[in-house]
């Protein structure tokens, strides 16, 4: 069977239908647009929707990515404007004590005093994409094993995307849609003079802090501006006084009314990921094991670390900000099971997959086509899951820190041995830089006591696994033939923090050019745990790649049956988001997060004032914003419909991480918000849309224009822009 | 100037207006329903309002009082519907761990298998209101000084009593109205002969718990029902098994539907005690100081217990229900000052006071009558603030145990000496059996280490007290005249603790028998500070009354002057709340608790559901329940408008603490709710109502009957109670 004869049975069913359970489901592509045009139509685009089917025109040539990020120029001189938490590092890289960027904002009055941004920023224009199924996988037999075949696939990639990079102007990436029945080569023009033009004080971009990560009623202004520099012949150049502003395309106008309840909006923008088209039983795994453990383990590492480390002290301070990354992913996951719990995800899952098979076997021509794909996926995906518990332990285990990196290390040794091309990702010339700034940061984060407790804490569950999922080489490093002994194991990683000078940078810096041979023979007791180990590791490894390749060989047909299948039930479909440009269209809408509320859909200024407390770290608001409020000169930002300025709104946008930033247009195209959150009961989104929760949380023009003006004096931004209304 | 003058100032205010700030603003007589008349009809009264202004017609008379809660017959068979929190302590003196009724509910499936109420519960139906201000301040000499003034005041109250109350089938009070301007001497039947005739399980009657207390969203089943019953002659009883079911004057029809949004309710109860003709000074003092100190005293208190005894100790157990109360209370405080912070009460009372002040200095007539007033008042609440910062303090110590058992037992010994009419309030006859039970409680509630901790902690404030607000006696007791030693007071407080027997509940027992002679000479250290500091404790009760003296004679003239400016404004005038018959009424409507949310009016069983967790100790279901729900046979019950169930309902009613259990009542005196709490931001209305913030909870009829037919099986009283649609 050929990728082609797949192709031509996706290219039915994605033109055939349009209907979604959820009207306002779906991250398109551009050229999908078609397909709902009526749709998009009759919800309010006034632009013609054939206009927004190529990347090329405008508007959609005004979205750019930052990489991780999305964000749209806003004016003929390379002016692109995005979230406050997109230019974060930009503005920290740049803040000193003296001149405190990050809390007090930073607004470059010319061209002449913008800062660069951080070393590795990039702006990203998609320039062309192009299908490229044939060449990563039209070539490969099914015939090799599960290794080879990933491998092929892997090789067929990178050949492609060196071919386009023809120059350091331009990235390329080669991406998989619907998992591996379509790959795209996407060639993006780098621009690489990146500098911040203006990010508002903390107190504003950042309001509401981690409190209200998540949360409704929120009221942050998560806006940020960089301008796009290149040199005089028009391309992209390294940093030089030289440079002019980047002429985009074309770039967005600005509303300054925002929008009002019920209007049309889309989101343009890069969402990174999604797992919408997953399994019943990889659902059922993650939602009733991997995400509950995974929360527990969190739970738990922090509590060791704050039994380990005094409230206030230099140990505590260290890891302050690795317990809230714990705490946040374990928020996270809480909202997933909670959201899971509560709804049908798996019902609807399951009844998917029994209509599924009933419907492939219900003809001959379809059990000849896809008879055995389900059984075979499920295979895979259980197979894969046989040793999840050892796993996961393991997983938290290497989270420690001489752990991590002299695994990282002496792995490092056995890459250099091959021709960089063919070293593994991560480990190649490109990245040596980020691996050193990884050791470097040792002091910052190293306290043995925790190390050790953090190990023993989960030595301690790991030895409680059964047989077959032990890993001989921890059982004899921590003594566990005969069962766990505390006391024994204690004293071993006592030894072992006693014996190792890995916690020193320098030491650690210096095993970057050491050779196979000189690990093996170092009596460093982490540096003989990583040699000890690292026969397993790679096992691991090839046994993971060994069921990836198989999983790559089966999953196009798996979603071509499924697609086909959906076609036939007039469903419309839309790839799992993958960093790639989308559109995503709603209404500004309200929604009931729990029997007996309603989250209204804006917030206001008076709302913003009404959660201030000064000097709190995540309440505050400094003067300037509290006596513009307090003056009420709203101007043209006025909306009477809500008797104040629209801060936040709320709308059933079908988003996810990546989205940050994404330019939210009116029917007219015109820039009414930036995207920057979803509220709580979105968490999930990733797995399943609900459109009576799913709600973006989109940080409004009129704020964003009202602020520039009043709070932080960017006069000249607001009139560098076109500002409509 | 005769009280009789003042009457007449007040009739007339009180006849003459109509206007609120807050249109449903008021706890109205209901004497004073003229006056509201045409507003009641307007806002969806379809009973002739002159109907509800005689306490002894219908609705009014079917409107009862529990002493502390509200109730309403509901049969012509003495069946009495309240909250549950009100039927609490009668389901718990009647549950055991074999009839677990507490958890489990009770239904007496006849008249026969009804349980007796709880020791000294009384069904109090109002019967006489009777003005007797003459009687009770007509005769007094201006020229009295304030103590004198206080024992007369407290002297002729008692005689009025003592007259009214002429067998025990009588209860009688006293009442202050507008502060001293007008008091009513009220005759109430008390019916002894109480029994509990049902009670749901402690999961649907306080679902949610402490959680959800003044929450909402909420999904609480707060009702219970007694039984009033009486002798065959009609009469209240004592308990007998011959006693039959009272025949009320008139009972309460029940609504199936309950109610709409937007429709009129009004609630019928008894509220217990307003603060809304506070001055501006008084105000200040209590949310600038009083509040938000004693808020930190127990958030200190708190933080001292858990400090002293381990979490799941036998200590800390005895120590749980203190802890909730003390964080109920500061959670109540936090409230009050949130609310105060964020609103404009102050602000309102200050300029009502200037307001006033011009309006007695525009005129000389009034200037002859009301001159010097408000100066007057305001000197009597400074001088009561003089040593607050002590009192507060000094009653934060005495809340150790053996401290203020020990203060208690010394008064108690010099009351003994005086004639029984004569004794202190508490220490009569009448009081002692409660008073033992307080001491036979010592060893549930005594751990010496946390005694001495909160001493010590509130030891060491007072000690940075001033020298004018520091007593002697304390000093000298705890060695504090050369400042606090830490070290030094804790060996004290070691010493007086290892000295001491009162910890011994027959030992303290014992004391009650004992001379006042008998305490001079004992060697116990704490009898020996009873002792000690007896006559600073007589002092500060004499100085209290005579400035409560000196406030009785002032504060009807600031009354009088206030309600004739207030009609001059064409304001109505409501008394503050005081435990007698009141109506208010308003609106079924939702509320914006802050920007960007909106509690809608109803919560349903589906949110109830929603809010499940199994085995939990606020948020469990029974079977049940579960059943019921799931089976959505909502038959009658059922509300197309929010398509369930309505379970709890908000409405913008004036009421507080008391109301618990008021009937609320549609336009046509039907049942279809009870008043069981209010929301969280409206634990300020004790001070000030605010219609956009004020919202009352209430448990519907709907679900009450569905319940009763659906989950606890008890038919038989739905059918007793007239079922309306």
């Amino acid at each position: 069977m050929s990728n082609n004869k797949l192709l031509k049975g996706l290219a039915v069913a994605l033109m055939g239908a349009s209907t979604m359970a959820n009207a306002t489901e779906g991250m398109w592509q551009p050229h999908q647009l078609p397909q709902i045009a009526q749709t998009l139509t009759e919800a309010g685009l006034t632009l013609d929707p054939s206009q927004m089917q190529n990347f090329e025109q405008f508007p959609m040539n005004a979205i750019v990515s930052l990489g991780g990020c999305s964000a749209s120029f806003v004016s003929p001189k390379g002016l692109v404007v995005t979230n406050h938490h997109c230019v974060y590092g930009s503005v920290a890289y740049n803040s000193t004590e003296e001149n405190n960027y990050i809390r007090d904002g930073f607004v470059a009055s010319s061209l002449a005093q913008e800062l660069p941004a951080r070393p590795g920023a990039l702006i990203y224009v998609t320039e062309e994409i192009t299908n490229v199924t044939d060449a990563v996988t039209g070539s490969i037999s099914a015939d090799l094993s599960g290794k080879d075949y990933y491998e092929q696939v892997e090789k067929n990639k990178k050949a492609l995307i060196s071919a386009c990079e023809t120059s350091k102007d331009y990235r390329c990436t080669v991406t998989s849609f619907h998992s591996g029945l379509e790959y795209n080569l996407i060639k993006y023009l780098a621009i690489r003079d990146v500098r911040i033009a203006y990010a508002p004080p903390l107190s504003i971009g950042k309001f509401g802090g981690d409190t209200d990560n998540w949360q409704w009623p929120r009221h942050t202004g998560d806006w940020g501006f960089y301008r796009a520099y290149v040199g005089k012949d028009g391309k992209p150049a390294d940093y030089s006084e030289d440079n002019v502003p980047y002429t985009p395309a074309s770039f967005l106008k600005v509303n300054a009314k925002s929008v009002n309840e019920g209007d049309f909006v889309m989101a343009l923008g890069y969402p990174g990921s999604t797992k919408r088209y997953r399994t019943a039983f990889d659902a059922e795994n993650m939602f009733t094991w991997t995400y509950p453990t995974a929360k527990r383990y969190r739970e738990e590492m922090i509590a060791v670390i704050e039994n380990e480390t005094e409230e206030g002290s230099d140990e505590r301070i260290k890891y302050q900000s690795r317990i809230a990354s714990l705490a946040n992913y374990a928020k996270n996951y809480g909202s997933l099971l909670e959201s899971y719990n509560a709804g049908t995800v798996q019902e609807r899952k399951d009844a998917l997959e029994q209509d599924l098979a009933k419907w492939i076997n219900s003809s001959a021509d379809r059990q000849a086509e896809y008879g055995g794909v389900l059984e075979e996926v499920r295979r895979l995906q259980e197979a894969s899951e046989a040793t999840r518990e050892r796993d996961l332990l393991l997983g938290y285990i290497g989270q420690t820190n001489l752990w991590r990196l002299s695994k990282r290390l002496y792995k490092y040794a056995h890459e250099q041995l091959k021709p960089d091309a063919e070293r593994a990702s991560g480990y190649q010339e490109r990245d040596v830089d980020r691996l050193k700034r990884g050791l470097s940061s040792i002091e910052r984060t190293y306290v043995a006591s925790v190390d050790k407790a953090i190990m023993l804490h989960f030595l301690e569950q790991y030895a409680a696994l059964p047989e077959s999922q032990r890993v001989s080489e921890y059982d004899q490093i921590f003594g566990l033939n005969d069962g766990f002994d505390k006391d024994k194991v204690m004293s071993i990683l006592d030894a072992m923090h006693a014996g190792t000078d890995l916690h020193d940078k320098d030491v650690l810096l210096s095993w970057l050019s050491k050779s196979v041979e000189e690990f093996r023979n170092s009596e460093d007791p982490y540096i003989q745990f990583a040699v000890a180990s690292y026969g397993f590791s790679e096992a691991q490894e090839s046994q993971s790649e060994e069921l990836n390749g198989q999983l790559r060989k089966i999953m196009p047909k798996y979603m071509q049956a499924l697609i086909a299948y959906k076609s036939s039930q007039n469903e419309a479909i839309y790839a799992d988001a993958n960093s790639t440009l989308r559109i995503t269209f709603g209404n500004v809408m309200g929604y009931s997060p729990k029997d007996g509320l309603y989250a209204t859909p804006f917030t206001t200024l008076e709302g913003m004032m009404a959660k201030y407390v000064p000097g709190d770290s995540e309440f505050d608001l400094n003067k300037a914003t509290l006596n513009a409020i307090a003056k009420k000169e709203y101007g043209r930002y006025f909306n009477n419909t809500i008797n104040s300025v629209p801060v936040n709104l709320l709308a059933d946008l079908d988003t996810t991480g990546g989205n940050s930033g994404s330019a939210i247009l009116n029917g007219d195209g015109e820039l009414v918000g930036l995207l920057f959150d979803g509220v709580y009961e979105s968490v999930i989104a990733d797995w399943d849309y609900d459109q009576n929760l799913n709600r973006s949380i989109v940080v409004t023009s009129s704020f964003m224009l009202w602020a520039m003006e009043n709070i932080d004096n960017a006069h000249h931004l607001v009139e560098e822009m076109t500002v409509v209304e």
